[in-house]
């Protein structure tokens, strides 16, 4: 009767092409949908592929042989729970669930706990790449018991994004209970940072430069040539290429809304980043510029009250542009040096021993970060694998002080303009704190100390070793 | 055996000094603490007062005249609990508990929810001012039970401080369960804004300035006379005005590690800015930059391989100084338009009916924050109930028009200098993105369409409606 190798439940967009993707495989793949009009639809159309259908939750876990191999591709959140629920009765010890879905971190942690009660074994998979990418090969990131990813690695590896590089797959064991999921939404939040680099940049190419369609698209083609040679920034081009297909006659992106949404991901990378001590600001700017994007109302009638400067760009067209790219590089170095911080942090306070060199090459195909310059990072790491920080790495130590000058010309023009650039400018505030041997924090412990007697250390005293001013008995 | 007409468990400095307080209004007040040395020492120290010491739980509770009212000052977290606990046999219904610790506040919620159904009333009521102020008249910020405060309130309006402008005490009634929490840890958050913009103020005019020991104290001290008058001020003055107090004949500033503490109000004020929606960066940025001051190891590391920019100041330094100090007040404003949005969200998130311009009124006097612009937020709320955002209000534009253009030529001057300022540099990103008809968040809308199918809005349709581009179909 069990005759399926693997399981997959929620036929959803993103479950279907990974269902198809498994079976391509030479895999017999047992799904299950919750209203049975998807799994009828998959199997009809797919009618010479090796799907075995299941329309009860019994039916569909007694097709798969133990130790079962389950992914659930549910929505996140509730549904997950609900999911798990249904399947648990019909699970024996030894079988494997797998969440493929956008999953906040600490829920797989528990789930993984509660779980381990019955032998069941939880791995929480971040999965990066869209829709196509689930088809044609994902970047994936699992975390759970490493016996049990050991059993789903060959299927893993085979349905993965090869590296261009090397052909390597791009999935590798991250670590226990919820660090699959945490790395996925790291890899989220950088997202978040550079598509906010790119629309900043983007912005100032328009609205500074004047740039008109052609001259946009170019410009991003060209960059694409370069290290800044992206996922992200070919979209980009194609996109600045594209026509309304409405037929205004516009630009496509002209015709978009300047409201931006998001799903969570950036928002739960900042909040664990303050959670964990990460000072990581050009992602949590990047996530507060989708906010008041989407403030739209609020913009277009403050935009009527509150004057800006007057400015009209009178500098080099062709060298600003360059001064522009540097700056978004400089940028991107920048963000992923906060996010590896962020990794680093929260390996120590979760204890999940992350390989950061090895999280740079899974994201070289598949995921929607895929960049050249990821091959960077991992050079860096297996320069020095106790690196604290990429800027001490020589790479980016060198672009970083190469390109500070463009961005910080970069930064006074678009403030002189009015044009606003959160993440840019988090990004050399950053780079200028940490390289700061002396902050002006020494100020605000004093004010601590004074206001709510919360002492401080001193620079001539071992650290660690905490004195009080007596403010008030003095004048 | 009842002789007592107000409670306080908790005898830290809090704890003792805001027994204290109610004690010289004429109140009998019973004290306990957990262990009784802190219980035995208040006792006899102030043996002429009407202080009546508990030894016991059941004694402590007996001795309060019913309905009891409780003031709980107990280091946040699981020791709230553990007294509630300890407290909840002897209670009666109708008693009323006060925790006025720096609790968060979805912590308030689940404690109110909890005790409601045991009849027992419970206030989660922040305090600010510091150990002075607790002794003298803190500004409180109650939340629960609309019924229990009107109880609490008479002993509470007289402990408080009294605002300079019109004596008016500094405590009113905030909202439900967890609304008086909230309302402290955003004015926390704020707290962290203020001091970063002046420790960013300080850092420039110290490093990029060379302003001496006087220079900068006299500056911090003209600046008090004026629109920036405020406690933060008024201190960062006094303190650069010190010694160092062991004797190396240094300013006790230079002599204090420059490494930030933070017990967490600032991170749960961003966290939760995060989860509301509300573009709360310039408090964040605050947050970061106490990481970052944190990480001193790294930073003098990387102070030593990281090369900054070349750079002489050589403008007049007159003109300089007001020009930070114009920055300063820009930012100040920023934050607040911020931390009041956040406010406003979270009223809404949470059905709380907070009253914007009396929470200004409340920190006017005995709050850290207090100052004499939350007049200026008070009026704006009273012209106009119904405000968005304080950059609509007249006074608020007027001065946010005004001293921008201040605002850039020190961000300018900062980021070529390569001093950072992460905190002003936010405040001028806020204010041009809040002032964006057009942000180009439409890009990133046409990117998250075309890997992720996440559709978009159209400006030349109802907003709401949603398209998808075949971003795949054409070249």
């Amino acid at each position: 009767m069990a005759t399926a190798d693997f399981g997959v439940v929620g036929l959803a967009v993103m479950g279907r092409n990974l269902a198809l993707n498994v079976e391509s495989r030479g895999y017999t793949v047992a799904v299950y949908n919750r209203s049975s009009a998807r799994t009828e639809d998959l199997v009809q159309t797919h009618s010479d592929k090796k799907f075995v259908p299941g329309y009860t939750v019994e039916e569909f876990v007694k097709s798969i042989k133990a130790p079962r191999r389950i992914l659930l591709m549910v929505k996140a959140g509730a549904g997950t729970d609900a999911v798990i629920e249904e399947l648990l009765p019909f699970l024996e010890k030894g079988d494997i669930l797998i969440d493929g879905g956008n999953t906040f971190f600490e829920d797989t942690m528990r789930r993984s706990e509660k779980l381990a009660e019955s032998g069941i074994n939880f791995i929480g998979m971040g999965v990066s790449g869209g829709e196509l990418g689930a088809l044609q090969g994902p970047s994936m990131m699992p975390g759970g018991q490493r016996e049990a990813y050991d059993l789903v690695e060959p299927i893993l590896k085979e349905i993965a994004a090869k590296a261009p590089e090397d052909g390597k797959p791009t999935v590798a064991y991250i670590g226990p209970n919820g660090a699959g999921h945490y790395v996925k939404m790291v890899h989220n939040g950088i997202e978040y940072g550079d598509m906010q680099l790119i629309a900043e940049s983007y912005d100032l190419l328009k609205r500074l430069l004047k740039l008109d369609k052609d001259a946009l698209a170019g410009t991003f083609a060209e960059w694409n040539k370069g290290e800044l040679d992206s996922y992200l920034i070919e979209i980009t081009a194609d996109i600045l290429t594209r026509d309304d297909d409405l037929g205004s006659g516009k630009p496509m992106v002209d015709m978009i809304l300047d409201r931006a949404g998001n799903k969570g991901t950036g928002k739960w990378s900042s909040q664990s980043a303050l959670e964990v001590g990460a000072p990581q600001s050009l992602i949590t700017e990047s996530v507060y510029a989708r906010y008041i994007s989407a403030m739209k109302e609020d913009r277009v009638a403050a935009s009527k009250v509150l004057a800006g400067p007057e400015f009209n760009f009178e500098g080099d067209v062709d060298a600003t542009v360059e001064d522009i790219r540097e700056a978004l590089y400089f940028g991107k170095i920048m963000s992923y040096a906060q996010g590896f911080d962020q990794l680093r942090m929260a390996s120590d306070h979760y204890d999940w021993d992350l390989q950061y060199g090895e999280l740079a090459q899974l994201w070289r195909a598949g995921a929607i970060i895929r960049a050249r310059f990821l091959q960077r990072i991992t050079d860096a790491y297996n320069n020095e694998a106790g690196l604290h920080n990429l800027l001490l790495d020589p790479y980016f130590k060198d672009i970083a002080e190469k390109y500070q000058a463009a961005a910080r010309r970069v930064i006074a023009l678009a403030t002189a303009a009015g044009v606003p650039v959160p993440s840019l400018s988090a990004a050399v505030a950053y780079f200028d704190s940490y390289r700061s041997e002396v902050l002006p924090a020494n100020l605000i412990q004093a004010q601590r100390d004074y206001f709510g007697a919360h002492t401080y250390e001193r620079t001539d005293k071992p650290a660690g070793e905490m004195y009080h001013y007596s403010w008030y008995e003095e004048a």
